[in-house]
């Protein structure tokens, strides 16, 4: 059972700052790299999951690990309130048209667990409805998995309550971030508790394919721990390039 | 257990074809005004998957049925062999992004069920990928009747192996039939045997919500019972024209 409070929000004491960023822009790089390897092979693909509290930095996330992967191979879908046609589907039909194709990586910022997480916080849905949810999540990813050879990487953002209020008044306090401003996230906030509750209770129950807790107080240690298990990740597809093929 | 040789090709003795006829022109403009009475409510969403060999008469079957009823609102799709986009995805990808929106019915000729029917016939998937896939269609199928309402009626098109052989020879003899004609449904018409198994599999196995076997040799009777049973459905959603509503 996975408990938040057992997991810290900061990095470990023992790695420095300066290597940490030096490391994150050597695997940034090779994650470049073996993006091009996958597309060139078109058999894996990678759906890559983001979730977490307002301004625990999901798009920085994204910024920084993906930087040189080209827009044709890896693509990025931010995941807001849902369009009036998106609300006359079920759930997972927004998700499932940008589930990604062989040969590339789709990432979800925010994604398909928002339908268990803020419209649980708000009873917008009973229990019943989160349960029958829950088991089409694990279904739909467990199809991905089995049908389209896709390697699933869900990240939890862990951000500490206090870090939060830092980062919101940023948004208030610094001209180039007033942009990200949003009164509707101080409002989430005071549901803290709950949110909690709700990531906690996803982790245990659409946890087949594991969750990634990443301590995100810093943001240079939250780029450096998901660049190096993407990284991680797709060198256990052990893909070379491909060889020459030329017409007889 | 559904076994095909069970239930027969023809329509009962007691059913008049004229009578049959006038019923189901009737039907079909009920259907018109209950598709009307659905799109103003925007509450239900009808799936509709008619599966059945060469020549069961599918496509008429939806000319037949649904003359009435708006494009607007009833759209219908036929699945050929998948595109390269398809292949490169999960087998439910291009059903899902069709799932009809609330307030419309969508039409599937031929389906998601392809994948575990052809396929399997041709030994293209093994039997762990067919078990795999008929789970993934029932917690689908599931998803959609619980998160969006939708009613899924699901229609096999019972053909006998002597009718199939007349309809067939019809598109070579008959000028106005040869576009229909195709060399390779004389090649799949030799894995008869083998199709009437796999569809038994997915009676039994896929059957959570019922297929209902149609009989098809006299086309009449394939019309007239596929109408009345859409229309009862309909019905029973009980919907009427919604009330004035006027700005104050």
């Amino acid at each position: 059972m996975i408990k938040l409070s057992d997991y810290s929000t900061l990095p470990p004491e023992d790695l420095d700052k300066g290597d940490a960023k030096k490391l994150t822009n050597k695997y940034a790089e090779e994650i470049g790299e073996l993006h091009t390897k996958m597309a060139a092979h078109g058999e894996h693909s990678l759906l890559m999951i983001l979730q977490g509290m307002d301004a625990s930095g999901k798009d920085g996330a994204v910024r920084d690990v993906f930087k040189d992967c080209l827009p044709t191979v890896m693509t990025a879908q931010s995941f807001k309130k849902p369009t009036e046609e998106e609300f006359a589907h079920d759930f997972l039909w927004r998700c499932h048209k940008l589930a990604p194709r062989k040969g590339r990586t789709q990432i979800f910022i925010r994604s398909h667990y928002e339908d268990v997480l803020i419209q649980r916080v708000h009873n917008w849905i009973d229990d019943d409805r989160v349960a029958m949810r829950m088991e089409a999540i694990n279904a739909w990813e467990k199809l991905l998995v089995a049908d389209n050879n896709t390697t699933i990487l869900k990240f939890y953002l862990h951000l500490s309550y206090d870090q939060q209020e830092i980062e919101l008044q940023q948004r208030i306090d610094e001209k180039d971030k007033h942009y990200k401003h949003n009164d509707g996230d101080w409002e989430e906030r005071k549901h803290w508790d709950k949110y909690m509750e709700c990531f906690e209770d996803v982790f245990n129950k659409c946890g087949d394919i594991p969750w990634h807790i990443i301590p995100v107080d810093k943001r240079w240690y939250r780029s450096y721990l998901i660049a190096k298990i993407v990284k991680e990740t797709m060198e256990s597809w052990e893909l070379d390039y491909p060889p020459l093929v030329r017409d007889e």
